[in-house]
């Protein structure tokens, strides 16, 4: 049975602008939408290529005014168009539930109702898996991991001995929480391990990226806050005790022992060195280098990171320094003071 | 039977210059060559070290003139060489074919044929694996997932559902393409995931080094032009659009929606932002920050990214800026213009 | 049974100070210690913490004087206390021995005495696995792999053909060891693929992180000297060679045919350029990209890196760069020399 753009609107509680009976086949967004898809525009920019697009009609912000077809408008256009994608391609099919035969799992785990373990998964001695968790192909679980309910551990994620999640924790494929932390102690020129004893805990809705690595504390736990979300390829180290509601995007690296309030920020690529403390609600900018702790709220940017506004300051004088040098030597020439002769004059 | 230096020519096209009968036991790169190797020598560095080199003769450059031991004169030494060590390795035995009675299958997947498929693989529903596929133990291939022909992943290799691979396609372990998008709406405090309902589209002869993650597109695909090698522990965000024939250096990170024409170079551990275009033949040097579009066949270089030759001179000034700060107070003192008692005059 | 005081001295060869008859129930780290427990500090900053900490007992640096509670004094405190932590959480239990019936071991290997091979584990043809021998669940070993007696491969770590690793070398989940170099020659517009022929060979007493990447070599091995620590994250491109007892730290890459001596360290998030050698007992700080040879035992910071003591004294310049192109107009003011029009004075 077709749909139009009525009972879309509906779904979202939005207004229709135009043909509300116009049929919807599909939701595709701006750069790969066809005749007869439902598009969704979030800003200025988007609007305009809503001329070029052959969508049949589009999901944008409250304020917009566009003849050129059909429209909805809603508060936030990224969430309609996702609900409206999400139910036109229906739902999507039950996962199964029950430990597949050729999952191991060890006798003394103890497994909640409607959980689903995939084939060639590990379930180690101890561990307690929550309600309606399910466990990928591939994954191994050490001894003693407690899984709150509803956790979902995509294929080959590995959790070491003793990790501790909370509920709906989401952790993408290949990510490895637990392994032992990079300590050692030099001693007659080689460098001679620290026994990592800690282990991981992961507070509740946090959701974690692939290829990411968290490492066990050294003695206690590294923790990360509810409902932190940390992208792929990041590295987190041990002993860091990282706060609620965090984003860490993808590649960056926090060192040993290193902490987080609430709120914080950090873009793609930056580091955090050991033993700092980045405040609640801070921003750190991509590709940022952070060697010393900052204060609730900042914005930080650069290597080594400095407030975000002394940082463009720096940045913009940068671009002239080649010129800076040229005034430089004319001004010496002008007030004829000596030029050393070790220097050498080209730029 | 052994070979002689004149067979080892006729295989790749070469000149014998000195003993064309020299036999040949094994072929070594420079640092490891022993008597009896052939070895091989790319420029004139390498050249000169094969005067202290024991190999019994050498692949060189067509205008290479050395007397000490028996060459081979090719256009491509590497080429010649690598071809070299592949014959006198033999070939490696032909891979075996067919499903692992460990492995997975789900009974919806179609399989073509010479398709080996080792233990402790996963394959979904509905997924659709092309002739000649070889596909690694450990693999995990979710629902409807499309493979082209002689596709290799190898073991370890997670692909979420829905993603597309061309032919000849090779991805090395651990690696996992279509992992959902790092998508979040702040709200009341939290943040909201985003659901991620698209997938990835790779295209013919793409080749993707170990560890690396490419992320499914939000609502349409990830896309990574035919041709275009990506080296180890990469990031793609979702929605990236890749062209042809790019290469991607390891620990590359490209944020979301970004988007590279052809024969686009990307040096190690530098970061595209987010919504940012890469024209084609562009080359981004290493450890560098793009965050504004950069023109077809730019060079850029530095954080943030600037033309190559403009950065090089900032670079260059920037070795000297200490003395430049020291010349500045020398002129304001013979200018005697006043110093502020808030500055640090030392450097 | 309860443990007192003075026996865990006697474990580390500690000397009492106070109650040497203080019943100690358990070992953590300062910040989760409970009232019952020993602690430890390393330092001054960590002994303030004591007074306000509720465990029972600490152990502290050999100078240390304290009167708040019992004490253990000790050399090495965070050694003594990790001694004294694995005692009373007691020996972990002996690591079964034995081929798990389903993992799949080529019926060419040679598997040493006392080997434990978990479940989904893969030994290739022609592998030969060292007495005592750790092989975790999802581990894939290519053919003529060899290890030594004593290693530990984690869940999922994969090794490609010919890996050989010494004795006792650990490696952590989700490590991809002897994948394909990055090696591709532009060919009409394409990148030909440059076969990597090579191996990898890692020395004894190596411990490498989890999610890292070590290519093979393109003929010749890619090789990792003996004691060397590498952590997370890291990419050690084709046909390095890497010294002894070498520390690498989290996301650092390394690009192809570089070599480092021994002792060297290199800090979290770093680049090594290719065909680059670094010093025996250099120092590579954290961020820094290297594009020039370091010499023996140098310092270095900053992209381009040069001597720590060197970019130490740029950075601190460049906080007052603003202040200084403000002077120099200031200047240029004064001497009453032109500015040129296109110059944009705003800062």
């Amino acid at each position: 049975m077709p749909v139009i753009l009525r009972q879309l609107a509906e779904w979202v509680g939005g207004e229709v602008v135009g043909d509300a009976d116009t049929p919807i086949d599909a939701a595709r967004p701006l750069s790969d939408a066809q005749a007869g898809d439902i598009t969704f525009a979030e800003d200025d920019r988007h609007i305009e290529q809503m001329h070029h697009c052959p969508a049949a009609a589009a999901v944008v912000p409250l304020k917009t005014t566009l003849t050129v077809k059909p429209l909805i408008r809603v508060g936030d256009p990224l969430m309609a168009f996702a609900q409206i994608a999400q139910r036109l391609k229906g739902p999507p099919p039950p996962p199964p539930t029950g430990v597949h035969p050729l999952a191991c799992v060890h006798p003394t785990a103890t497994i909640g109702h409607d959980v689903c373990i995939d084939p060639f998964a590990v379930i180690g001695p101890g561990c307690v898996i929550g309600a309606r968790c399910r466990i990928g192909s591939g994954v191994n679980l050490g001894s003693n991991c407690h899984l709150g309910d509803d956790v979902t551990l995509h294929p080959n994620v590995v959790l070491y001995a003793g990790c501790i999640l909370g509920r709906s924790v989401i952790v993408h494929s290949n990510t490895v929480i637990g392994a032992d932390g990079f300590g050692y102690r030099p001693h007659d020129g080689r460098q001679v391990k620290v026994p990592q004893l800690g282990h991981v805990e992961i507070g509740d809705d946090v959701e974690i990226g692939a290829c990411t690595t968290i490492d066990r504390g050294t003695f206690g736990p590294t923790r990360i806050g509810a409902g932190t979300k940390i992208d792929n390829l990041v590295q987190i180290a041990h002993n860091c005790q990282v706060g609620q509601h965090n984003l860490f995007v993808s590649q960056v690296g926090i060192a040993g022992s290193s902490s987080a309030g609430d709120h914080v920020v950090i873009a793609g690529q930056s580091g955090i060195a050991d033993h700092i403390h980045i405040g609640a609600r801070a921003i750190i900018g991509a590709m940022a280098g952070v060697h010393k702790n900052v204060p609730d709220g900042a914005a930080m940017l650069g290597i080594p990171a400095t407030p975000i506004i002394e940082q463009k300051r720096i940045l913009k004088t940068l671009e002239k320094l080649p010129k800076m040098r040229q005034e430089l030597m004319q001004i010496k020439k002008a007030l004829r003071l000596p030029d050393e002769p070790a220097d050498d004059a080209t730029t």
